[in-house]
């Protein structure tokens, strides 16, 4: 036997050398398939060491198949397949473009519409709300939850919805995922996949994609002042329209009653007509009260109502819902059957608690009070600095505004710019479906405030005037 | 006007009672599109309530969209269509065969092969990790984490499962998900569309089903006494292979040395073979050393990956993780680029800590004591019990095992005597790929035990003899 045994190390070790020894002779082909090994007691005299030691190192092998046990008779090494390797391109280092540079935050003031200020967020009732649910959820929690999540958690958000939002429903019609795009993407399982979709323009890329990753004939119509223009839904023959009537993403619009009551109107005339309201931000609305969903107006069925936690919580919290009118629900529950919820149930029990102990209402209240804030700061700040350069999309809702500045420049060397400078912007670029690049000397930009404290704004304002006019 | 405020209420509701009564006499045709309504001024003295509240309900009816205004000459109502609705066939209320009706679980024993035992979970120590990411990861919690998950955790799940599975990868490789299931998905989007797969017959069901509703070309392959058959793979032209190395699901035998080597050179002898290599509870070995997994033998990088916390962790984590070779990571970027993170990233951040920290070593440790003792003890009874009519395929390893039962039963009647005497199982049927009816006499079960005190066992095993001899 060619094995080394190195006793400094300690007992625990030489049971795997005796392994990794006789593991590596096996495979080199020194022991050939079938060759009978020592017996215990004769390799522990040979190697002095203990036979417990061998019998243990014997063992693992014997478990991982690199011998096999006659009764009576002893370890036999395994009839093995010489291992084939390929001439190693990479030689098991990652290629250098594949390579992740780390990225520094640190001096970058960001007008993204993506992200949030934790620095207000109750982290403590957070946790006392997470406290709660391990001792109240317990057997729950050691479960894997029902697809459409935990009964508990929807009847939570159903209460929530129909007070905050006019939401008609039962906990029986929601379903709970892991972020609205994994939702969509169950949704249009259900939907006929020779259905025609038509998506607001510019409008939420992400969910553009997806429905043509899907196959789906997807149709990006433009919006006039009230909203998705209703004679290019038609002419389109679409039969499934999203929209995002609470203020309109990007620009901001909020949709009036007589549209809402068109597009309603609309789905009536065919059986296979839905619209799916997508309400990622209804919670902020400053100067006046909530406006109810779409959803609330529809005594038809065909509107899917969706709405976030990411927005009002945690960005990275991973947990959004979608009300099923009952016709959807019911193909829901035959397709979805075996899956699996996505969301995280320690945080949906947790959440469940934050809703129903006024939490999340009082956290609500102080973000709009905060954000509002920002809002009229930023925007006072942005027509201070820029004049007559600027028109501002003004609605008081949401955690961004739409805002054109007259410049000579690119969206490229904008873009360029304000990464040169650390300011984190979006323009609408990102969001037109349909690219039309007679943008008459202006370029749009979707400026959110919600992760931008007030004593910065004056210094970001100063940096986006820098990206236009140096 | 044809308004009623009742001033009972207190002042905030009189705004609301005037929006709500002019919009209603708007949606009934009562006011008629262009009509002037009264001044603000006028209005407050007709209803004998303040300029205020007036002015409250008309900038309501204005941002909603039911009114507009005139500059210096006052507001006027909207043109709205008149509202559809059709005859209403579910009158609001939720179909009878969609409710749902509350299932209590009391006086249930479990033999699920999917639920954790929570009472040893570190609850107090999770919490501690979770203070701690809130502390150093804030500004990562108020954005949308990289679709791959953040590096940091990527970082730390690399040493983890270079250490205790032998996986050879960086950081870069890995993809966290909120579940496997969800990234065999992401995964296979990546692969070839023409491309055939074999799965283990007996297997995972949940992914076969995945797979076909994605269209593949899916193929359940048998296996024999050392995993799924070579020859039929060969035979089937399967490109890609799904295997369960480490403790085979559902009949828990692990993979020996030989087919892995076999597995891993019919890798190399085409370009677009690659085997799925799922890990799924690896970490519970009882008797011999933890095996290392397959893809630490691959050195042609042919070997995904896939990981879970569910087991080690809790069930509703919704965190796992592949890793991608390189080829396909470059694939991964291009096609996911605008994709999201799924998993909730409080509990990512958490999580890392948790291994950094050594608390996850220490649960597993105390976990792998717990149950074995519990395995050992529901193997014990059984026999006891059962005597002959019993053969269980005893492999130390992992949160089941299989046992094959003499009975003149049907599974039918087994898993309806079950329900009735409150003793959760699952039978080998739920895995069949295919189904075969002759079962000479014999029924199958996959027997958990991870949530079955030791104290309940003799009574499980009781209802167990019940459910097949009574």
């Amino acid at each position: 036997m060619f094995i080394l045994i190195d006793k400094q190390r300690d007992t625990n070790y030489i049971y795997q050398q005796i392994y990794r020894g006789i593991k590596e002779n096996i495979l080199k082909g020194k022991l050939k398939a079938n060759e009978k090994l020592p017996s215990k007691r004769s390799l522990a005299e040979e190697l002095n060491v203990s036979i417990n030691s061998v019998s243990f190192g014997y063992e693992q092998l014997l478990a991982e198949g690199y011998i096999y046990t006659i009764e009576r008779k002893g370890y036999f090494v395994e009839n093995i397949t010489e291992f084939i390797q390929q001439e190693n391109l990479f030689k098991d280092k990652l290629p250098e473009d594949l390579r992740e540079e780390p990225v520094s935050r640190d001096g970058w003031l960001s007008l993204s519409h993506m992200a949030s200020d934790l620095s207000i967020f109750p982290f403590k009732e957070w946790i006392k709300c997470q406290e709660k649910a391990i001792e109240s959820y317990k057997r729950e929690l050691s479960e894997i939850a029902y697809s459409q999540g935990p009964f508990a958690v929807r009847d939570t958000i159903c209460r929530l919805i129909a007070l905050s939002r006019g939401v008609n429903c039962e906990p029986e019609q929601i379903v709970i995922g892991a972020g609205t795009q994994l939702l969509v993407g169950q949704l249009m399982e259900l939907i006929s996949n020779d259905s025609v979709i038509a998506v607001e323009n510019p409008g939420y890329a992400r969910f553009y994609q997806l429905l043509k990753k899907m196959n789906f004939d997807v149709h990006p119509v433009s919006l006039d002042d009230q909203g998705i223009k209703m004679n290019e839904i038609e002419s389109k023959k679409a039969n499934v329209v999203f929209v995002t009537p609470s203020h309109q993403f990007p620009t901001g619009k909020i949709m009036p009653i007589s549209r809402r009551i068109e597009l309603l109107n609309w789905t009536t005339k065919d059986d296979n007509r839905y619209i799916v309201e997508d309400d990622y931000d209804s919670e902020f609305k400053y100067e006046t009260d909530n406006i109810s969903s779409l959803q609330s107006l529809d005594r038809n069925h065909r509107v899917i109502y969706m709405g976030t936690f990411s927005k009002t919580v945690l960005p990275g919290l991973r947990i959004s819902y979608m009300v099923l009118p009952p016709n959807l629900l019911r193909k829901y529950r035959d397709y979805y059957a075996a899956f699996m919820q996505y969301s995280n149930s320690l945080m949906l029990f947790t959440l469940h608690y934050f809703i129903e102990t006024g939490e999340y209402a009082k956290h609500v209240k102080r973000m709009n009070h905060q954000y509002e804030t920002r809002r009229k700061l930023l925007i006072a700040e942005i027509k201070r600095r820029f004049r007559d350069e600027i028109q501002i999309e003004d609605v008081p809702a949401g955690l961004h505004f739409l805002a054109h500045f007259k410049t000579e420049k690119s969206y490229q060397e904008i873009e360029e710019r304000a990464v040169q400078i650390k300011l984190e912007i979006y323009s609408i670029r990102r969001f037109l479906l349909k690219k039309n690049d007679n943008r008459e000397n202006r370029i749009s930009l979707v400026l959110g405030f919600a992760n931008l404290k007030e004593e910065s704004i004056t210094e970001a304002v100063e940096r986006l005037y820098d990206v236009f006019y140096k």
